[in-house]
């Protein structure tokens, strides 16, 4: 019986972790979940999955919910009571699917107790590559990925031997607004961007989906996860997504994955792995599927690539800046304060405007994240 | 440096191979070849490679060689010598790519003597699977594919445990009359069929391409690489041959082995494995490739694939009888004698006509050859 803690567990991800698990009962068992304010959707899965603890982030919601289920369940709320229960004695795997930056401090928390990390937060590695990597190597660990693009690499290298990589092809949908002029995307609606045609995800991923960033925080993931060169990382866009990413060796012969367009796949096998259990998820008939297309992204009309490869390129804290300016960005998009085509301004006058420091410390990183988040709002 | 000795070096697999060593003459060394009659370029060959032996089985070839190398280049001649070779001290890898029935032989005596085998007549399995496969796990030996699709099976299972496979989905590219309907199949010309759209082999596999006998074959030849049932066994024909086969799992995750098509790519691959060594094979480029389409493949029209499937589920002495009655009917369809949907109306003939040995010996496996080629012969 493996025991999971679920960081995120109302969030999409987290969600669907809890539906993969449902499946195996005699397998996973989630001990710790951890909710920002999404109070109905944690009582719900309180009373399915009985976890010991849960954490949630709004102290008022955790009153309410100790009134509730106090006498059973450990209520905790704060940033800091995430930290402690990934480090509890009974949690073997830690789902790591909070949103954004957040995600970073458990982690290490996490990594630094040994546990398995099932990792589905892409900006921990995009800010803190440099940190990350070096921790779960002193510590052993291994960084399971969730995205289905990381768990398509990862899942074309098992039992390749080290440093035959030529090339990693991520592939993209392109999102909504693959067609859309230039002109075009300065006047998409809100609604548009979150109507991805193939993922059902979070608001933030789909609107990072929209925008190319989110492939652009994967180039920088994928080069932290897998040791491979910017120069090394080419996307390419296939809108059916049905390749979640492939792997070209230096001999020619290239590795992909496929499946149908859903995230509980790749959640399953970083549960599972390196082993696999039987499921149900959705497969892909490829008669019926008939083809799938390939496509050159275009930086033109979708910046946001360029500005993750270029941070990846510059490294230190401009990732930490990036990603932070994005986050401001998105938030600012989806409560309607900026057009579509402000993002990629928005993240690249803070770029601009920012003196990257070289190896830099986690202080240095979290200083520069809160920089780039108040220079991202003084700009809107 | 690795002993390789090229069983048919002048055939197509055969001269690839060679100038897949050619890039390592560090790594590789053509200790041995053979030849059925093309002693021009045997003759380039021993000049080039400088073996320690060659096999031609014509007579007065050998003598016309042993003229001309005799002094540096031991020249045999016959079969049995082929299995002598094969057994050599200074042999670590026997390239088994004769055409059709021929390579069993040698590949067993290659076996018994514990080489590695880098396995291209996919015949030997088809025929005498049940007798290799234990053969192969009791010497405790790994028979590396070197059919594209095989490789890249083998390829997409390195690093999966066992037991995990949910399906095989073998590509096939339909060939060049994909098409076609029976009636214009009825009186298509050998050039035709020779002209296969994607792939440069030789002429008894490019008529078998065809057919979809090739197919068929193939995934007889799968059952018995991998272990896996005849109904978990999928064909999808996929026109543009760039996916060279797929592994489903039982959790729904697909992996796919994909690469320009090119045989040196899975030549390569079965001489370097477990590694992968740098080489400027040709590469695929998604973005100009644009599509890659997939369809269901029609057994009306391409009866070869239903009698291979039938032929894998009845097992005994049958594979042997279906693969006997297509060697002689594509010799004499190559020949002008027959017409093309002859093919299968002739091996479905003398299948029907056969009574089944189940858990054959080699001999039986022998005898049904050398019953099914004189019913094939007499029914033409």
């Amino acid at each position: 019986m493996k025991k999971l803690a679920i960081l995120g567990s109302t969030g999409s991800i987290g969600k669907q972790t809890l539906e993969v698990i449902e499946n195996f009962p005699k397998e996973f068992q989630a001990t710790y979940l951890s909710a920002n304010n999404n109070i109905d959707l944690l009582k719900q899965q309180i009373q399915k999955f009985r976890p010991k603890a849960v954490v949630i982030l709004d102290e008022q919601c955790a009153k309410s919910l100790t009134k509730e289920f106090g006498g059973t369940t450990k209520i905790l709320s704060g940033e800091q009571a995430l930290q402690e229960i990934v480090q509890q004695d009974d949690v073997d795997i830690v789902v790591s699917s909070l949103v954004g930056f957040a995600g970073l401090k458990p982690t290490i928390k996490a990594i630094e107790a040994k546990k398995k990390i099932a990792l589905a937060n892409k900006e921990t590695l995009v800010v803190a590559g440099e940190i990350m990597i070096p921790l779960a190597e002193k510590h052993n660990i291994e960084l399971l990925p969730v995205d289905s693009e990381h768990s398509a690499i990862f899942q074309c290298l098992v039992g390749e031997l080290p440093n035959k990589i030529e090339k990693i092809i991520l592939t993209a949908s392109g999102g909504p607004f693959r067609n859309h002029s230039l002109k075009e995307l300065e006047t998409v609606t809100i609604a548009d961007a979150l109507n991805h045609p193939n993922w059902k995800m979070g608001n933030k991923i789909t609107i990072d989906s929209a925008t190319l960033m989110n492939k652009g925080l994967e180039v920088i993931e994928a080069h932290w996860l897998f040791g491979v060169r910017a120069e090394k990382i080419d996307v390419v866009v296939h809108p059916q997504s049905i390749i979640h990413s492939m792997v070209e060796f230096v001999d020619g012969s290239i590795k992909a994955q496929l499946g149908a367009p859903d995230m509980k796949i790749p959640i399953q096998y970083a549960l599972t792995y390196p082993s696999r259990a039987q499921a149900q998820w959705p497969r892909v008939n490829f008669s019926k599927l008939k083809e799938m297309t390939f496509f050159e992204p275009d930086t033109k009309r979708f910046p946001c690539l360029e500005l993750a490869y270029s941070a990846l390129r510059s490294g230190g804290t401009i990732p930490a800046v990036m990603n932070a300016a994005n986050e401001i960005a998105v938030a600012n998009f989806l409560t309607g304060k900026i057009t579509f085509n402000d993002i990629p301004r928005i993240i690249r006058n803070v770029m601009e405007q920012h003196s990257s420091e070289k190896q830099p410390t986690l202080d240095a990183i979290f200083d520069a994240d809160t920089w780039a988040r108040r220079k991202a709002l003084e700009y809107i």
